[in-house]
């Protein structure tokens, strides 16, 4: 019976990391969308984010099915319990990609992103797409020095947001009014996004450790 | 055994109930602390959300502590999962009433919202509040009806952000260059605060029925 439990637990991993792939490409064709105002690109992140759900739905109803049936206790019961929040913070970052890519939907044929401000949202996207890469690298191997890493890739993405916010205040009245509304949303979006990786290598960490990662 | 099982989640339904009262009095307290840059007013909200994070953590503990004891399978099982969801929602609400407080903090003296637009703030933390009293009830009594109904409060504060961000746009050039983006964050995390009260609704609907609510 364990076997087939940890046979089952590979399983569920693997459907995590599918998950990351697809939010991965997701915020990478937002930041597209939004940098280059393509309208087909954002369309299919909005139409691929079921394909997220779906996975999200699955992954809960094995993880649901596997406690019903193997009745785990202690440390197999915790890291069930977390594969249900993990799998929840990694749809919460398709939404959010989502998000980015109906933000490029409403202002086409204009762009969201004004050209003094492309530069800040392209490193806005690389780092998300960073930190989900480093994310799935901690789902995969319980990589716990990486898990600790995120933290400060996630700073770097809050500095930021800091600065587009600094840049819009600076830069007042050179652009339209939905501009710094735009660019409000957006930045929370990417903000948010990182978050959910944290929150998912600290997860893990706690998982793989029995400790709380120190932030 | 069953007995036991079934005071436990009075339990667990009680310590919902007990973060629902305080997370309304955040959302309200954090509105009053914005629209009257009152700065003791949001450093309670900011030291209190504290306790909304302990009691979180308490009634995941006890979930856990139940799942592993009582082995519970179908519907009792599945009330357990939407438990540690619910109490993540209830957290996740603590912290957007505490992201409003920060705001009226990091502008006091001043204040982040501009006369013309206190009546829409006063708006939709009225409806958040009245949004979580009527997702209290459906706590305490598994009420779907009102759990339906919450959709409907939840498109309402939807309309309010709208409306919010119309009227931005149509006063742009009369107020500072912060404002927008101020109100864009905040108007922002009335929204979310919303759609988790929904989603709690949602899981409840589900919980005593075995269906979705048809949104």
């Amino acid at each position: 019976m364990r076997e087939g439990f940890h046979e089952e637990l590979e399983t569920i991993t693997a459907l995590q990391l599918k998950m990351a792939v697809l939010v991965k490409d997701a915020i990478e064709k937002a930041t597209s969308s939004l940098l280059n105002s393509d309208l087909g690109l954002a369309e299919r992140v909005i139409e691929e984010d079921t394909q997220i759900d779906a996975i999200h739905h699955d992954l809960d109803e094995r993880v649901i099915d596997l406690m019903a049936r193997q009745q785990p206790v202690a440390s197999d019961l915790r890291a069930l319990v977390s594969a249900i929040r993990i799998s929840a913070d990694l749809e919460r970052m398709g939404d959010l990609a989502n998000h980015l890519a109906k933000l490029a939907r409403m202002r086409y044929p204009d762009s969201a992103v004004p050209p003094e401000f492309t530069d800040l949202i392209a490193n806005m996207g690389a780092e998300a797409s960073r930190i989900t890469d480093k994310m799935a690298v901690v789902i995969e191997f319980r990589d716990t020095t990486r898990a600790l890493e995120i933290e400060k890739d996630d700073d770097a993405m809050d500095q930021l947001q800091r600065k587009l916010i600094a840049s819009l205040v600076d830069t007042s009245g050179k652009h339209n009014v939905e501009t710094p509304i735009d660019l409000a949303f957006a930045s929370r979006y990417y903000e948010r996004f990182s978050d959910h990786a944290v929150s998912i290598a600290q997860r893990i960490y706690y998982i793989a450790t029995g400790e709380f990662a120190k932030s």
